[in-house]
């Protein structure tokens, strides 16, 4: 091993994976890098925010993945720091390791534009830990409300917000909206699932911005059809545990809303900005690191920096888009570069983003594709993005296993992984949850306790 | 509603979820109430533990499962207390209920028998999130040991004890076998998974106690293919961070192992405990109630207690063990008894469980079982254990994801829902895991950091 051209990879999303796998068989020796021991496949990750896949049908272990190339290993690591006269990386258990080259494909996180205390109450959806932790927020919403009796409080338990009206703000909500209006239609015996408000916001003038405007509009059609609506131009001015504040117009208005999601934006990962740090490379607001034309860092040819961390632009000078296909066909590019350079030191001309269009997906077998300029909606632009996305997940078990959720959901309109885990469940206390002016009299009232709305059963 | 008779079960498990579903239809209005909204098939948990299953695809929701049972209600709420002469159940959130009849299906959960200190370094598995944290120590094992050179150290990461050769034990330490011997056969550079030490150990002269002999001889041979070592008869005095102290014949041993797990043994729940006392019901020392014939409470001739929870004597005069069958047995029988008094008042002839044997699984294609007293072992065994649990499974669902699971990972080998989650993977440190004398040297010696054993990348 010794001798060889040492790349260290840090980051296994779609960038950094991708590059590795554009090594295999390549002389050098590639250690990648991530905090976490598996690939996710972020498009789908919205499904086990809203109960339809186990987080392990769209993860694969980096390691299985790449158990057969025998240059490249994995390492289960946390990347904090990095030396780049000295070349080499700093985890946090400070051990450091040298590169010849570095690929950064460390991502993106979600941001709150300075609100973090918004996060609380507005879980993000960038991990699995967050899918998860809206699927609890989104269930037990519906748990509670079955067990209140005062109208009020039970409308501000069935409001969902979603913050954002990008393909995951669209996604997200789509699938609440079939949440409630299908798979949850019979299963309570007090409440009307299908009564639940699905709102969903934005500051922009319209929704899914980076689409063209005829596809929003089919976009927003589908969505009206699953109970959604939308509120754009909205700016979001505060959010707490009741709900939210929003302006419209000069005007501010309060939402109660006991379920608000952020799908707001992103910002870079903190390995990211001390890259850019260290480096004196430029940023954008969000953080983002500008790159040279060959995605290497300005005075450094060693360092490429790939995906949602790069500033990339393209042929009209604008930046490309934080999406999976951007990543990875920068990740293959950098490893291209890379081989050259240990070859035969040519470099490669500029890095150009081929375009294949833009996918979003509103429930059940609808969705808007924008795909080498033909705008498509409805039925064909589903299978299309079912497609698309069935050839990405990386292994033949959860491309199989995800295959067949999605049938089943469609001929049963279930969702088998609707479970409420962690400790908020197993600490169960409706106390916390109802207001308090609400409280003493049914606590004391035996009769009125089980206070059920028998519309359903009567 | 109102002035039908009222039947409260406390509990979704197999006891429970039987019971309302034997009282489908009937002139009775059901509530079951669970802290949970799933019901879990708890016999397929170990495979949630090691990587093979996602905690989705062997849980229902309840309210799914009774959605189309128009006198069924569930409530997600943890029951606390019972007034047991007001017929009255109180939840955490103050909120009672009064029940006709009571059924009281809390199941059971894991014991360290008075070391609650031990819980800390050696998690049972009984819940989702023991089986997640278990999933987690495994898989973070490998990779802890992936990156320490120390012999002794690596040695101690590649140690998996197991506490209790009851089936549990069985199952997950056999799992654990594969997955050193065969799934993760390619992934590590540094280390051999196939190396890692299993021990399975119980106090007991031999293991699976509940089994015939022979069998139980069978299972050890099927386990040391997989090597996984069976020590029987010791005595675990001390388990904690770096391992155990075991004490066999008089003598007491430490083992270095940071991957411990407890099959030890189970207790009664909470709510099990209260309504011991409340009826003044007598109890075994493991707190399970003894019951009448009927599987009433003497002197509660409205209270059933079913499954884990219960001290049932078969003809034999020796107690039901805690397993699904006897629960769901007794959850029929007492919905039957139920439907008789409402109906015409006659008593159904006391409880008789029958018995259709035991059955383990060792790994891949291999099982014990005791089927109506045949005695079966190896592949045929196997295809009986996965033909009864793919029939108990509660939803179409989960049935048919959970056998293809099982289709993929016979032919490849592999295990799909290898993630690690949670904070500990966020927050990943290695500085916690490795022993204080040997950090400082290699923190300041960047050469020695990334000391990779290269026997096989060499």
């Amino acid at each position: 091993m010794g001798e060889r051209w040492k790349v260290v990879i840090v980051g296994g999303g779609f960038g950094g994976l991708c590059a590795a796998q554009a090594l295999k068989s390549k002389p050098v020796d590639v250690t990648l890098i991530d905090r976490r021991n598996y690939h996710l496949f972020q498009p789908l990750l919205y499904q086990v925010a809203t109960g339809g896949l186990s987080p392990g049908e769209i993860a694969a272990p980096l390691r299985s993945v790449l158990s057969r190339q025998k240059n490249a290993r994995v390492l289960l690591g946390d990347v904090v720091d990095i030396d780049p006269s000295g070349r080499s990386v700093l985890l946090a258990d400070s051990v450091s390791f040298e590169y010849d080259s570095l690929i950064v494909a460390a991502g993106s996180q979600t941001s709150y534009f300075g609100h973090e205390a918004w996060q609380e109450w507005a879980p993000g959806l960038k991990s699995v830990e967050e899918a998860t932790n809206i699927r609890h927020k989104i269930l037990y919403a519906f748990e509670v409300a079955e067990r209140i009796s005062d109208p009020v409080q039970r409308r501000s338990w069935l409001t969902f917000a979603v913050v954002g009206a990008g393909p995951t703000g669209v996604e997200l909500s789509g699938a609440i909206g079939e949440i409630a209006r299908q798979t949850l239609q019979n299963d309570f015996r007090s409440i009307h699932p299908q009564e639940a408000q699905i709102i969903l916001m934005d500051g922009a003038p319209r929704l899914l911005m980076s689409f063209p405007e005829d596809l929003a509009q089919k976009a927003e059609r589908s969505l009206a059809k699953l109970g959604v609506q939308v509120k754009t131009g909205v700016m979001i001015k505060e959010i707490d545990k009741e709900g939210l504040a929003m302006e419209t117009d000069n005007r501010i208005e309060r939402l109660s809303a006991r379920t608000v999601i952020w799908a707001g934006g992103v910002t870079v990962s903190a390995f990211g900005k001390t890259l850019a740090k260290r480096t004196n490379a430029g940023t954008d607001k969000s953080g983002r690191i500008k790159v040279n034309p060959d995605l290497t860092i300005p005075n450094y040819p060693d360092i490429y920096v790939i995906g949602d961390l790069a500033l990339a632009l393209n042929a009209d000078a604008n930046p490309l888009p934080g999406v999976a296909q951007v990543a990875m066909q920068q990740g293959t590019y950098a490893a291209k570069a890379i081989v050259r350079k240990v070859q035969d030191g040519r470099p490669l001309p500029p890095f150009e983003y081929f375009d294949k269009g833009g996918l979003a997906v509103i429930g059940r077998a609808a969705a808007v594709a924008n795909i080498f300029g033909m705008h498509i909606s409805g039925l064909t632009a589903w299978l299309v993005w079912a497609f698309v996305h069935l050839r990405y997940i990386v292994q033949f078990q959860s491309r199989l296993l995800v295959f067949i959720q999605w049938a089943i959901q469609d001929l049963t309109f279930n969702r088998g992984a609707r479970l409420i885990t962690q400790s908020a469940a197993t600490d169960f206390n409706f106390n916390k949850e109802v207001s308090s002016h609400q409280r003493p009299d049914e606590a004391k009232n035996k009769e009125a306790a089980p206070s059920v709305d028998t519309r359903k059963t009567a």
